[in-house]
């Protein structure tokens, strides 16, 4: 069998700022501008996504309150949304796959846009597998539409009134893809506890987009496939 | 010293689909539009960059002539550019960080653009690490313009009318990164021969930009720092 399903491929977007489809994540912001207070605790919904400010100076803190739930997480320049957190200009400058605590993460134009100050989790992240959209799950059979983190990120950024142009590869939170001495992937479970939560200190002003991954398919967020809802807010 | 170069940052484009400068890729194409003959060998300078169409079907041979040479590669849906061969998508079909015979690139589609059929080398390649850009050259201290790999692909495509309007993470042939057990990533020089050569199979009609890269600075291009050019050719 064929998994690449040509004709429903061509009958989508062929626009990558335009969601293959939508879910409550368009109606529902935080604000209408994306601002919030420091200490007020958001949620981002199962199968949802959220964007929210980040003054330069402040630290966002986003809470794996389940433990088993992948944030897909993405940062854009305030002032330039083509300037975002790009995990391949990240990597080159830490030299790792994985950022950990004190690591800028740089953005295309190879300049920090937040630094990863904490970490309670053990550390496994993801920065190399795409962000799951429409496309992945037809690979998969599914056949209707599908909830997916590339969506959430175009939903989440038109809700605040700051649609992107691009779907960058997401710093995927929690997700835990071993690599191993033959340079082969696995894809396994989150290894985060309940109530982990990582730090994201600004360097500019910026806008970042979570997605709390709908992947329900494969055991990727968790052995049981239930999304959960993850929380954010940002330190007083 | 902060190596982050603001001031400059800001007085570049920022827009994605702009160069930050030029070479003399722009103004030599292989043909106008980029169409060739099988088995018309083709340069891509030393430090420059270079497009071809490749028909659905047809097998694109990239030549490593010295053997050090790393040549950054794209390629793009003919008929929408907006989709093109996207290295995390890739990666989470495969599961692999690195192509090896067999493997089709999918498309941030999820479906195949080209497929590697045939690769002479010891199948070193890199997927992680961003094409250079003036940035690049920017941390590591250069105040002029430099030729880079995103530039080239900009330039390239933009010669032969179909300008691009994001800079995906390209398929750097021989580019040797090695990733150990800490996910911590290492800068060698290539470890393939004089001559040795990878094929990639259209399966659908593409644009195939390739830069041989322009980095002098650390030794990704062979220990003496000097950049060298590449070959291609459609088969017959």
């Amino acid at each position: 069998m064929n998994p690449f399903d040509h004709a429903r491929i061509e009958s989508l977007p062929s626009s990558n700022a335009e969601p293959c489809g939508h879910n409550l994540t368009l109606d529902n912001p935080i604000s209408v501008d994306g601002h919030t207070q420091p200490g007020v605790r958001h949620e981002v919904p199962a199968r949802c996504g959220r964007a929210v400010r980040v003054p330069a100076g402040q630290t966002l803190r986003i809470i794996n309150t389940p433990g088993t739930q992948v944030c897909d997480t993405w940062a854009f320049n305030a002032n330039n949304l083509n300037e975002f957190i790009s995990m391949e200009h990240a990597r080159a400058w830490i030299d790792r796959l994985i950022p950990r605590e004190g690591d800028p993460l740089l953005s295309n134009r190879r300049r920090p846009v937040m630094t990863l100050t904490r970490d309670t989790s053990p550390g496994i992240h993801d920065t190399v597998i795409a962000a799951c959209d429409l496309f992945r799950f037809t690979t998969l059979g599914v056949t209707e539409y599908h909830d997916n983190c590339s969506d959430n990120l175009r939903m989440a950024m038109q809700a605040i009134g700051q649609p992107v142009a691009e779907v960058p590869q997401p710093f995927n939170l929690w997700m835990n893809i071993p690599v191993d001495a033959h340079m082969q992937l696995g894809w396994q479970p989150p290894v985060s506890q309940p109530g982990d939560y990582v730090e994201l200190r600004a360097e500019m002003d910026c806008i970042v987009a979570m997605s709390a991954c709908p992947q329900d398919i494969i055991p990727i967020n968790g052995q049981d496939c239930v999304p959960q809802p993850v929380h954010f807010e940002l330190l007083g």
